[in-house]
C-alpha cells in the first residue's frame, strides 16, 4: 500500500474514542454516576463554580475548535473535511501529553460566530485550541477571547513562533550572533509568519523582512491590513530574491522550491534556513547542503535533522497551563516554551530517542538544534517552564508549585 | 462513607477521558495520524462530505448539549454545575449502546443563542441529545433543529414519554383496558409532561389531564403558553385532587408526596401510578400497595419494582439512528422504540439480569412490566425497532438492513 492507502485505511471510524474513567458495572455505580448520586458533585459546583476543576474532566480538558478555513496545505476545505486533522490533534494532546481533547469542526465562520461559539462553549472546557482558522480573522478571533478565564491559543500562530525561536536561539548560539544584528527574511505572511515575526520582535530582532503573495512588505503598498503593516518595511526590496540578500535566516512558511541556488549563495555568512513548507519544503536540505556548507537547515520533516514541528509546543504549553489553572497564555509562557526546548537541546541525548530515531551519535550543533517529539523529557521541561511562567505573570490560580515534585509528576 | 460523600470521591477528576483508537507509537504512525498522512481523509470527504462517517468518528459521535437550566431536581443550575450530570450521560451512552459522546455544557440560553451553537456545533458529530434545557424553550430548540441533517433530540422530553409508554402500553395490556378509554392525570407540564402527553394523544388515549404548578390547564385560564394550551381541557376540575377522581392513570412528574390515600382510593379500577419524582416520588409504593391492591406501581427508582428510566431510552434511540444514518429521529422511530420495549418486558427473564439484582424470580405482570436497566438485550430490540423505523419514515441514509445481522452484531 501507498501512504494514501494506508492513511485511509488508518482513519477507517475516525482516531478517538470517549472512555468513562470509572467504574460502571453495577446499579450502585449508575446512582453515584447518574442519578441521584450525581446531584452531589453539581450542588457543589453550584455553590463555587471553581470545583468544576475539582469534580468533572474540565481540569484536564481541551476544546480544538477548527471553521476548517487553512488546514494544513490544503486551504478552506470546510469544517466537516478538517475533521481528521482536529481528531489527529486531539490523538496527539493525549499521547505526549496526557490532554483529553474534543474536537469540535464548526459551520461559523465570521470572526463573530466564531468568538460566539468558543464563548457559549468555554464552561465545558478547561481549554480551547483554536486550529487552522484563516489569517486574518484569527487574529481578531484569538484576541476576543483572551478574557474568557480559560487559556485560549492559536496554534497555527504560536506554534510555529514558539518551536522555530527555539530553534533560533540555539543556532544563533552556535553562529555566535546575536537577534538584534541579524536579518530575518519571513516568506509567508499568515498566521504563523505574523506571529514568529512578533515572537522575534519581542527577543529582540530589529530587521525583519516579511514576504506575501505579491512581495516584500513594504511601506509603499496600499493593500495591507494591521497585522501586515506592523512590520512594513520602508525599503527598496520588492521580491524574495532581493530581501534573500545578506539575510541571515530564512523563515518558509510558503510554497514548495522557491529558493534556488543564486538565493541561497546571496545569504549572509551561516545562514540559518527553517523551509517549513509540507511535505516539500521551500528548498530541499540537500541543494542547501550542496550550495552552503556553512548553513543550518531546518523543516518540517520527520526525515530531515532538525524537525520543526509543532507537536513540541502546543501539547505541553497546554499541560503546564492547565496545571496552575493559566486564565490565558502570556507571551512570556510562550517564550518560556521556547527557552526550554532550546535548552533542552544542549542536554545529551537520551538512549530511548537515539532508538525511536535509529541513530547511534547526536549532539548539540548544526544538526541538532532542537529535540525530538519523541523524547519524553519535552513533556517535562516545556510544561514546567510555561507553569513556573504563568505564576510569574500572575495568570495561574494555582500558586503554590514544587517545581522539582512537578518535573517528577511528568516524568 | 454516605451517598453524598461516596458520590464526591467517585466524581474527583471527572468520569471520561479520550482515546486514541489507532497505535500511535512511532514515527510513521504519527505521519498517518497527522501530517503528511491525514491529508488524505480530508480530501476524501472534502470531495464527498458523507466520508465523514467513514474517515472519521463522526458515524459513532453524539453531542450531549445543555444550559444547565433545567438539571435534574435541581433546576436552573448553569452550564458548569450540570457538566458532571452531562458526563455520567456520555458514560451512559458508552456502557449501553458503545456510543461516543462529547458533553458540552453551554453559556448560551436563548433559544436562538442555543441553536446557533447546535447548527455550528453540526459538522463535528453524528447526533445531538440535548439535555436538560427548560420549558418552554426546549420545544423551540428542539424544533428548529430537526432540519439539520443529524438526529436531535431533547431526552427530557421523550425519553420519560417513551419509557412511560412502554409501561403504559403493557400495564394496559394487564388490565385490559385500552387507551382510548382511559382518563390520564399528568401531575408536571415541563418538558417530559408535554412530550408524554403527546405521545400518549397520539397513541390514542382522548383523556389526558395536565397539572402545572397552578392547578388543572384548563380552557379558562389565561395564562397558558403554546404547548400547554394544546392540551387545556373544558374542565371544571381545578386541583390534582380533583383530576385524581376516576383516573385511570397517573404520571408524577413533579414533587415528592403529593399523593395521598384520599387520591389514591378516588382513581379508578386497576389504576396506574409512575411517580417519577426523584429521588422521592410523588407517592412511596409502600402507601400504594397499603391502599390499592389493584394498582400497578411504577418509579424512577432501581430499589422498586417497574423503574420508569431514561436509560432504557436515548442510548438505543441513537445507537438505532446512528447505524442507518438517520436524519432525524420521528415519532415512529421514537414509538418503535417504546413497543420494542414493552415486547421485551413479556419474554422470560434472563439468568444475568436476575443475578444482577439479585433476584430469583420475575415475570411479566404488575411487578414487571417494563425490562431492567441491565438487561442486555434491550440494546438490540430497541436499536433495531428505531433503525427499522427510521428506514420506513424514509429518514435513514443507509436503508438496507439486514435485521438479524444487525441483531447479532449488537448482543
Amino acid at each position: 500500500m501507498n501512504l494514501k492507502e494506508e492513511a485511509l485505511k488508518y482513519h477507517l471510524g475516525g482516531k478517538t474514542s470517549i472512555q468513562p474513567t470509572k467504574a460502571l458495572n453495577t446499579s450502585y455505580d449508575l446512582s453515584l454516576a447518574y442519578s441521584p448520586g450525581v446531584a452531589e458533585p453539581c450542588l457543589e459546583i453550584a455553590k463555587d463554580e471553581n470545583l468544576a476543576y475539582t469534580y468533572t474532566n474540565k481540569a484536564n480538558l481541551v476544546a480544538i475548535v477548527s471553521d476548517g478555513s487553512a488546514v494544513l496545505g490544503l486551504g478552506n476545505i470546510g469544517a466537516s473535511a478538517s475533521k481528521p486533522v482536529m481528531e489527529g490533534k486531539a490523538c496527539l494532546f493525549k499521547k505526549f501529553a496526557n490532554i483529553d481533547a474534543f474536537d469540535l469542526e464548526i459551520n461559523a465562520h465570521s470572526i463573530e460566530e466564531i468568538v460566539t461559539f468558543c464563548k457559549a462553549l468555554a464552561p465545558s472546557v478547561g481549554g480551547i485550541n483554536l486550529e487552522d482558522i484563516s489569517a486574518p480573522k484569527c487574529f481578531a478571533v484569538e484576541a476576543a477571547l483572551q478574557g474568557l478565564g480559560i487559556p485560549v491559543m492559536h496554534d497555527d500562530q504560536h506554534g510555529t513562533a514558539i518551536i522555530s525561536t527555539a530553534g533560533l536561539m540555539n543556532a544563533m548560539e552556535i553562529n555566535n550572533k546575536s537577534f538584534k544584528n541579524i536579518k530575518v527574511v519571513i516568506s509567508g505572511a499568515g498566521a504563523a509568519g505574523i506571529a514568529s515575526a512578533k515572537m522575534y520582535r519581542n527577543l529582540g530582532v530589529e530587521n525583519i523582512v516579511l514576504i506575501d503573495s505579491k512581495g516584500v512588505v513594504s511601506k509603499d503598498r496600499a493593500d495591507l491590513g494591521i497585522e501586515k503593516l506592523e512590520f512594513a518595511k520602508d525599503t527598496k526590496e520588492k521580491t524574495l530574491r532581493d530581501a534573500m540578500k545578506g539575510a541571515d535566516v530564512f523563515l518558509g512558511l510558503s510554497r514548495p522550491n522557491i529558493i534556488d541556488e543564486e538565493m541561497l549563495k546571496s545569504m549572509a555568512q551561516n545562514p540559518v534556513i527553517f523551509a517549513l513548507a509540507n511535505p516539500v519544503p521551500e528548498v530541499m536540505p540537500e541543494l542547501v547542503h550542496q550550495v552552503r556548507k556553512d548553513a543550518i537547515v531546518g523543516t518540517g520533516r520527520s526525515d530531515y535533522a532538525n524537525q520543526i514541528n509543532n507537536v513540541l509546543g502546543f501539547p505541553f504549553i497546554f499541560r503546564g497551563a492547565l496545571d496552575v489553572r493559566a486564565s490565558q497564555i502570556t507571551e512570556n509562557m510562550k517564550i518560556a516554551a521556547a527557552k526550554a526546548l532550546a535548552n533542552l537541546a544542549k542536554l545529551p541525548v537520551s538512549e530511548e530517542v537515539k532508538k525511536a530515531y535509529a541513530i547511534t551519535h547526536l549532539e548539540f550543533g548544526k544538526d541538532y538544534i532542537i529535540p525530538k517529539p519523541f523524547d519524553k523529557r519535552v513533556k517535562a521541561v516545556v510544561s514546567s517552564a510555561v507553569a513556573n511562567a504563568a505564576i510569574k505573570d500572575g495568570v495561574a490560580k494555582i500558586k503554590e508549585f514544587d517545581e522539582k515534585a512537578y518535573f517528577q509528576s511528568l516524568q
